[in-house]
């Protein structure tokens, strides 16, 4: 029973290494979520344990792949962004994807009874896929982060609206939907007000915006390192160095707006390239 | 804010459609298994716990996904064969690998306390990596799944001799790896039987064969219905009710060859295509 | 300028192997053929000057690429089939694709003089695309070819019957094109042969069926070599010899049927293996 | 016979589209051109009815595809480089990489005669293979591009020592490659200086620095009208205009450094996006 006799099966695996200079967002998504969230009686329109959940999934999975500089992520997706300068896994797609994937499924079944202490999880078990998608600019990348945020945003205003008039209003969601279909922001944030007593600028940041994920380097100062040669890679013990003051780093979650440049001016560290290199664009 | 002002965003993804009429194997192997076998201080050679859970997983993630036409486990490794014919999630690649990753981690995070009841588990917490290979004929599949069987007992051969030089004969690991270099399996089997009387055909045959998960289909008669006319597609109410029979089917493991020709004869229904069609080969 | 500071720009390639065990179907199309056909006033059905270009332009394109095992063409198109076991080019899709595209199109170009001869070829010259298509099984092979010579003879009564219309019974196109909207076959039989005292069936085979190019290897018997182990890989120098074979193999261009199985059945060495081996099927 | 039956055999296909916001680098190479050269007894170390050809072709193949920013050539291969915002054949990558080579290959056996009057082309003929390689960013394609001259420079100082031993000195070529190997740049300048009294500085700059080819867009002031909006996409009319002046605009040749700024910096248009837009970078 020799090995080699089998082996040449090895030789139908593609490659599917990610080409270099682009930005490699891993998105993943809740498999069939509008069914589990109605099983586990999700309050409507956002369950803020459910989003605590998603959030505290997301840190621990940014936690142990510091090559991921941001995350965003809004109703059951998150989106974890790699640095363009990434080699982890030799930016092997499968590798990155299945990873973050793995790492995320398995913290929020596990975090699952500390946000849901009384209701144990029963099969089937909550699972997520995921994709990459590469961006070769940052203006790109931006403008992805920003279509979630804008997402976020309009499903928001939507399902508040929607869920005001099913529950407090009264209304059939058959009638709401009808109703709701073909309005505009300012028509929803009219009705919020005039029938409900809502101002929907004061709903919570965190239903309105998301949540952002990102290592706190503004201590760091790896940003400010001019004796570095930027044209050089860096060496191995500058990056195992840099390594570890991203491991040490506090990761921090906001519900803030980052499709202004004010969120990225204020922490130009995040898309900073290796020792604070200025990104090749 | 405009949503569609980002959402150009979207075309940066590419399709990832896998080609029709090729068998999908996604393999998922444990990342950084070595550091948590350790951890966790797994019986060796083969921590019989361990590969039980592993076996409980496949169980529940071929048990959701009824296009799954076998699964092969060995180590911290398992393969899931999608049928050739399979048109799960359009075939996108991404779906049906993440969600195979995703689900099996799930499972063998939340039964782990099963298995392991005196072992909480702790952070980091395991996890697993998986990817795609197609194989465009049964026989090519067959030889993959050969490939892995003979690489359990290879591997087993040579850990089960290891660890027996070890344990029972107190050898140094670094002397035991030394004497063991470059010996033949006629050596090994040597080695065992007289310095520590054990014949390895004794070995259980879990460890020696590995897993196999199939559907037991023996009585739903599957392939037997020549009535059907297997030049047509399958009618959508054909495909529900054999969809339902798969549901119902009692999932089976077992240790056995799969590399011979018996396994496969013996349960025709497992590579057979739609409504037992004959396969296009 | 040293010119390993640039040279990082090769890691930008990305790999482009094709995987074994599929036939790569290599299929050209001529670009802008419609206006191209008109400039040079090719007659209408079927300019039998530039069919014969085509296959003339096949021919040379199979002598130099015995890994060609047969083509079939008709109108501006051409598909060239690598067998599923080649390894030339190491299967390199771009190398395989281009190789094929550039040679038939220089091949082309300077035969046009031999069958245009009161034509000079004038800007813009005539160009063809190509790109692959892999096939993982000969039923699926054969059903593409089946597909190709079934659009061949649909296309073509189509043609004969608008140009009989428009050139024999006076009408206009747009009145010819009015009048077929939605006919079936035998509606177009039928103007034909009541019409034009056409009988379809007395058409030209090489309109009717296209060409298929293949060696004549029938005395080679390749297919015969009953003392070859089929279950080894061919040696360097049985390689070398069948090369040789089928580069001093004469090329046949044929009008014939190659839906149904006898085009097949008679000529077993078109998709034999390597050194006349059953494929894996 | 109904078309249908086979037509399924399309969905074999695989998208081919190449993502948005990356130069589509299109390189072709002569196939076997060692040969070809000695059939033809081109002249060593540089014929310059050769490079006439091919530079030739590679003007006739722009004059084409005016989605094509620049191209440059050495020896027997040329890089076509698509603009990052193109959509010809919506970025289908073996449409425009088989279109690029077919055109290019038809070129230069048409041109062939005019270039090489006394030596008529005999089988098999020249032909060429093409791959595509995408670059991210405006600063990745320089270094490609630079990449490219600075290996024509090498090969170039090379071949001219090389065969100035060879044919001025008398030396065997084994004896001439044996001396030289391992030798740096100024060791082949003191060769060429010593022992020929050749200046290499006063080489022709089309042997040194390759060919590049553009548009001269200079008068067309593309990129200096301030009244467009850069934010919204060009509207048809524009288009067609910018369309337009490209294809009037003569084809330029020339011999120069493109590795420093200065071409670039005096050829604005060049990268420009369209309307004169800046990139996004």
């Amino acid at each position: 029973m020799a090995n080699s006799e089998f082996e040449y099966t090895r030789k139908f695996e593609q490659s599917d290494t990610l080409p270099p200079g682009n930005w490699i967002v891993v998105r993943i998504d809740g498999r069939g979520f509008s069914k589990f969230t109605k099983r586990y009686s999700f309050a409507k329109p956002n369950d803020k344990r459910a989003i605590d959940l998603m959030n505290a999934a997301a840190v621990e999975t940014m936690r142990g792949l510091v090559d991921i500089a941001i995350a965003y992520g809004q109703s059951d997706e998150y989106s974890f962004v790699f640095h363009e300068d990434t080699n982890l896994f030799e930016r092997r797609a499968y590798k990155l994807v299945t990873t973050v994937v793995s790492t995320f499924s398995v913290q929020y079944a596990i975090q699952w009874s500390k946000f849901f202490p009384d209701q144990p999880l029963t099969e089937p078990f909550p699972t997520f896929d995921g994709r990459p998608v590469l961006y070769p600019k940052v203006k790109f990348l931006r403008d992805y982060l920003s279509w979630r945020q804008a997402d976020c945003h309009i499903n928001n205003l939507y399902n508040t609206t929607f869920w005001a008039m099913v529950q407090k209003g009264g209304q059939s969601p058959t009638d709401a939907e009808l109703e709701l279909k073909g309005t505009l922001s300012a028509d929803k944030n009219e009705i919020l007000f005039s029938r409900f007593g809502i101002n929907y600028n004061n709903e919570p940041e965190v239903f309105k915006k998301g949540t952002v994920v990102y290592r706190d380097l503004s201590c760091a100062e790896i940003s400010a390192d001019v004796s570095v040669d930027v044209n050089k890679p860096q060496s191995r013990s500058q990056a195992d160095k840099e390594r570890k003051k991203k491991q040490k780093a506090s990761l921090v979650t906001e519900h803030v707006d980052i499709i202004k440049d004010t969120f990225w001016d204020q922490r130009p560290w995040i898309l900073a390239g290796k020792g604070g290199r200025k990104l090749v664009e």
